[in-house]
């Protein structure tokens, strides 16, 4: 355990709550005080860790991630448990602005001719951010949402270009936690320092 | 100060609150117990709380982009003071691990030609979180950077166009704060909804 410490960088006592929590399965006893681990538990401790870590999933939707993984089914399928855990924000909003925003919605999935099931996770949290535009009184600022989901068309074949390519699906399901994750925290800074851009273009002064 | 609550939907408690750190400016007294509160006090009431609740900025950074307004100094300042103001992860990352990072935000920025100072703390903020890929392993998910950055400026220029007519500076910064904080999220889940449809293109099976 020493050894599976070091090579994947995980610590032996989080190595040992992963197994206690069954997300690892046990490596091949060969002695009562040691037990073989090989390279699947390796990338299984990898993908844990960032499902948890990085990702914030719970223990138990980690679980169900690494079930669907051994059942083989499809990548998509996986992504999309995976996805499912993933935080996002459940922003209220009262009945008549989560009206206004769910008409938002549904207006731009079908434009983007986005195939969803409509009691999708992170549809209910885009219509309660949304809805806290009409409660703030400026559902003016919402005007360009029909680009912004065109743009988010192009990330997104960004973000699968990023990860298509890796080599099995659980790096594949990995590859997408961690690039969701930071992915956002990242496109956030970059659109801060565009933003500035052309703020100075558009507002700036000459004088200084 | 009951109907200056009633109109701007903030409670008295709240306005209270902003006129004792001098957030707010007084009212004209005409009594011992009223004072006269005009448009500008709703306009004003309107940004504090935007700045405040939405933004999650400080009360001193508030006062300095109210300041800043009162001196009528340009939009765009105004603009970088609130900015500047907004929450970013400051993520850590080791010193090999951020200066791969900052040569990878270097690229990028020579690319667009964005001009930035280099102590500027969005900077700062990016090579942490990039600096993060590195120490999971992972550098080659941010193989996509470019695409990113050049995606950035496109959602900038939407972001500018939905505040650029807004009718003050005002109302600008108030605009800016709101659609920028609630615009990450926004984005943020437009992106899941988008990379679920592009992962059932690309990964999806025909079996259900």
């Amino acid at each position: 355990m020493a050894e599976l410490s070091r090579e994947s960088g995980v610590p032996v006592a989080t190595i040992k709550y992963y197994l206690r929590e069954r997300l690892l399965p046990p490596g091949e006893r060969t002695s009562p005080n040691q037990a073989l681990y090989d390279e699947t538990h390796i990338r299984r401790l990898k993908l844990i860790r960032a499902l948890l870590e990085v990702g914030g999933l719970s223990v138990a939707t980690v679980a169900d991630v690494l079930a669907a993984l051994d059942e083989q089914i499809s990548t998509h399928k996986v992504l999309g448990i995976a996805s499912h855990g993933l935080p996002m924000p459940k922003a209220g909003g009262d009945a008549q602005a989560r009206e206004w925003a769910a008409e938002q919605v549904d207006r731009v999935v079908a434009e983007r001719g986005w195939q969803l099931r409509p009691d999708h996770p992170v549809v209910d949290s885009l219509v309660g951010t949304l809805s806290a535009f009409a409660e703030l009184g400026r559902p003016e600022l919402i005007a360009q949402l029909s680009g912004y989901a065109e743009l988010a068309d192009r990330i997104a074949e960004l973000d699968l270009r990023t990860i298509a390519d890796l080599p099995s699906t659980e790096s594949i399901v990995e590859g997408a936690v961690i690039a969701t994750v930071l992915g956002d925290v990242v496109f956030a800074a970059l659109r801060r320092l565009a933003q500035q851009q052309v703020s100075a273009r558009t507002f700036g002064d000459r004088s200084g």
